[in-house]
C-alpha cells in the first residue's frame, strides 16, 4: 500500500488525486493533507481521509481550522507534511516556486515524489535532480506530457534516444492575430479548449510558458539537451507527447485529455490498474492535426529555451517573474501581450549566477518578483 | 554478431534485409540464401555477401545456377538453409503458406525466426507457438502493424493489456464504390498507395485479408483474444498500430511506412542502432485521419476474424482460398469481388478439423487450393 501526503490538496489534481484513493482504498492511504487556505475543503477531506495530520499555508486560516488532528502552518507547515514519517510518496501538486523547498526536503526523507508542481524542475532542476540520484528515491511527473514521454520509455534505453516531442494544445489564444491578443483578457483565457486546469496553468498554456517549463522539465527529467526537444502543436491534445529513438522509430502515448490517467500511472507505477475512465475512440475522433507554434505571437517558448540553455539563475528569473505577471494579468493590471514583455524585461535585466546553490536561487526568484511587481 | 539465413532473398523483404547488412557488416553475416527462382538476381547476393550454401525452390533453375558453394533444391533445400548449423536466425520472407515448414524446422533447431511470412501463423499458428515455447526461440514480426505492438508492449505487462488496435491503409481500393469494385483490375491495386510490398501482399491490403491476417498473427503472438483486437482505417499509414491497457493509456509506434524499421527492429532488438532513414515530420503530415472499415464492402476482414475464432482447420482454408484466388486475380482470370466469393465458397463448405496437426492443416491446404482452383 502507497502511504500519501498530498501538497496542495484542494486544486484540481489534489482533488483529481484524492479521488484516486477514493476509488481505490486498498491501493492508497492518505497521511497528510496541505492547503493555501481553503480549509473549509480541507475539513471535509478530513472528514472523509482522516490523515494524522495537516498544513495551511495561510495561518490565519489555519488557526480557525478545528479538528481533531495536529494543523500546523505556513512553509514550516508545508515541510512538515511533505516529510511525515509514515508517508512513503509526496504529491507536490503546489503552484508556483514555493514547491521547491518541500520537495528537496521530501527527496532527503527518501520519499519518492509525483510532481505536478513544475517551477520545482524549473527554479532549481539540477539541484532536485541531484538530490534525486544522492537519495534515490523516484520523482515520477504528474503532467500528461512528462507522463507521457516516462510511459514512452518504459523497457527503452535513455542512449538510444534522438528527440524528444512535446505537444501543445496550443492554448487558449491559439487562433488569436497579433491585433486581438491585445485586447483578450484573464476571463477569456479560462475557457481553456481542452484541458480542465487551474487558472495559472491555463494562463501559461495561453502565453505557452507551460510548454516552455515543460522543455525546461523534459531537459531535467531525462537528462537530454535542448537541442533535442521539440514542441508542436497539436490541438486535439490526444497524443501527450512522442519519443524518437535513433532507429527513427517513434513512440507516443495517447488518451483522451484527463489528468486522471498521468495522476494514476504516477501513483500506480509501475502497476497499471483498472479505471472507469472512457477509452479512445480514433474512429470518433475522426483526425489529428498538428502545426509548428507561432513564436512571434507567443515568444514565451523560446524564453524558456534561451533560459534553459543559459542556465545558473536565468531558468528562476523566468519563472519568478512570469508568476508576477501571470498574477497581474489575472488580476486585470496587465495586458496578455505584457506578460512576455515583463518576462523579457526581468530576464535582460538579471545578472546570472552559475551553479546557484538553493538559497541563492530562492533569493534570485525574491528579488524577481519584488522587481517585476514595482514595474507594473 | 548475428548469422542471418534469409528465406526469400530476392523479394522486397529480402532485398531490404540484405541492405540492413550492407550498412551494418559489424552487427551481421549473411550464411544462407534462399530464393524461388530468381537465380539472376541470387548469382549477385551471393558474389556481394558470400553466403555458405544456397537454396532455389525452382529445381530447374537451381541446376541452372554456377557457383562454387553448394546449391540445394526444392523445398528440402529450402529447408537445409533454414536449419543451417551456423546460423543463429532465420528471417523467413517467404510468400504463402508453403513458409510453414522451414519456420517449424527452424524453431525446432533453436533458431531465432525473423517472420515476415504472416501465411506461417495464420495457417498453424497454434502449432508455431506452442514450438516457440518449448524451443525457448525468439519470434520477432516483420511486418510495421506486429512490430509496432511489439515495441509498444516494451516494458509492459501484458496481464494489463486490454486491447490491440491494428491500423489499415485501406488499400487501394479504399475510396471505390461497390460498381467500380466490379471492374478494377490488378494492374489498379499494384498502385498501392503508401507501402513499397510485394504483388500478393498488395492485393491482400485491397481486400483487407491482409489486415485479416494481422489479425490472426497478433491472437498468436500475444494471446489475446479476438474480442480484444480492432481494426481501424488510418490511411496515411503512420501510427503503424496501437495498444491500449487497462488504465485506458494508449501506447502508439509511429513512423513513415517503410518497412526497413521492423526490419531492422526485428533483427537488432534488443538493440535500436542507428540508420540514414528520415525522421518523421509531424508538422509537414498535418493530419492523421482515422475511419472504421467498410465491412460489405470488404468482408474478407469478417472472414479472417470468424475463420480465427472458429480456430481448427479453418484459418488454413482461409489462407490457402486466398492464395488461389489473389493469383487468380493477378493473372486476370477472376474479379476483385470474386476473391471474397472464392473464399466464403472454400470456408462454408469446409469440414472443420478441431485441435489439427500440421500433417493435416498441410492436407487441408492442398484440397483446398485443389478445389479453389477447380471452381475458378
Amino acid at each position: 500500500m502507497k502511504t500519501l501526503s498530498i501538497l496542495g490538496s484542494t486544486g484540481s489534481i489534489g482533488t483529481q488525486t484524492l479521488e484516486l484513493v477514493r476509488n481505490n482504498p486498498n491501493e492508497f492511504k492518505v497521511l497528510g493533507l496541505t492547503v493555501n487556505k481553503n480549509i473549509e475543503l480541507l475539513k471535509q477531506q478530513i472528514d472523509e481521509f482522516n490523515p494524522v495530520s495537516v498544513a495551511v499555508m495561510d495561518e490565519q486560516k489555519a488557526d480557525e481550522l478545528k479538528v481533531d488532528i495536529p494543523v500546523y502552518k505556513g512553509l514550516e507547515g508545508i515541510n512538515k507534511i511533505a516529510t511525515l514519517q509514515e508517508s512513503n510518496t509526496i504529491i507536490n501538486s503546489l503552484v508556483g516556486s514555493i514547491g521547491v523547498i518541500p520537495t528537496i526536503k521530501a527527496i532527503k526523507e527518501k520519499k519518492n515524489i509525483a510532481l505536478a508542481n513544475k517551477e520545482t524542475l524549473v527554479t532549481a532542476g539540477d539541484i532536485v535532480m541531484e538530490e534525486v540520484r544522492k537519495h534515490q528515491v523516484n520523482l515520477m511527473p504528474i503532467d500528461s506530457e512528462h507522463s507521457a514521454i516516462f510511459q514512452c520509455l518504459n523497457g527503452e534505453k535513455i542512449n538510444e534516444l534522438k528527440k524528444i516531442i512535446i505537444t501543445c494544445s496550443g492554448g487558449a489564444f491559439k487562433n488569436k492575430t497579433e491585433e486581438e491578443l491585445k485586447t483578450v483578457t484573464a476571463k477569456d483565457a479560462l475557457k481553456h479548449p481542452t484541458w480542465n486546469m487551474g487558472a495559472k496553468i491555463t494562463i501559461d498554456s495561453a502565453t505557452l510558458m507551460n510548454k516552455g517549463f515543460e522543455v525546461i522539465e523534459a531537459h531535467h527529467l531525462y537528462n537530454i539537451p535542448y537541442e533535442q526537444i521539440e514542441v508542436i502543436i497539436h490541438p486535439e491534445s490526444i497524443i501527450h507527447s512522442l519519443v524518437e529513438f535513433q532507429d527513427t522509430s517513434i513512440i507516443a502515448q495517447l488518451g483522451y485529455p484527463d489528468m486522471k490517467i498521468p495522476i494514476q500511472y504516477a501513483l500506480t507505477y509501475p502497476k497499471r490498474i483498472k479505471n472507469n475512465l472512457k477509452s479512445l475512440n480514433l474512429n470518433e475522433l475522426k483526425q489529428l492535426n498538428f502545426k509548428t507554434p507561432n513564436h512571434q505571437l507567443f515568444p514565451c517558448l523560446n524564453y524558456a529555451y534561451e533560459a534553459g540553455k543559459t542556465k545558473g539563475t536565468l531558468p528562476a528569473v523566468l519563472n519568478a517573474a512570469n508568476e508576477v505577471a501571470v498574477q497581474q494579468f489575472l488580476e486585470n493590471k496587465i495586458s496578455f501581450l505584457d506578460i512576455a514583455k515583463t518576462i523579457k524585461q526581468a530576464l535582460d535585466s538579471h545578472n546570472i549566477i552559475k551553479n546557484p546553490d538553493l538559497a541563492e536561487i530562492l533569493e534570485v526568484d525574491k528579488q524577481t518578483r519584488e522587481n517585476a511587481s514595482l514595474k507594473s
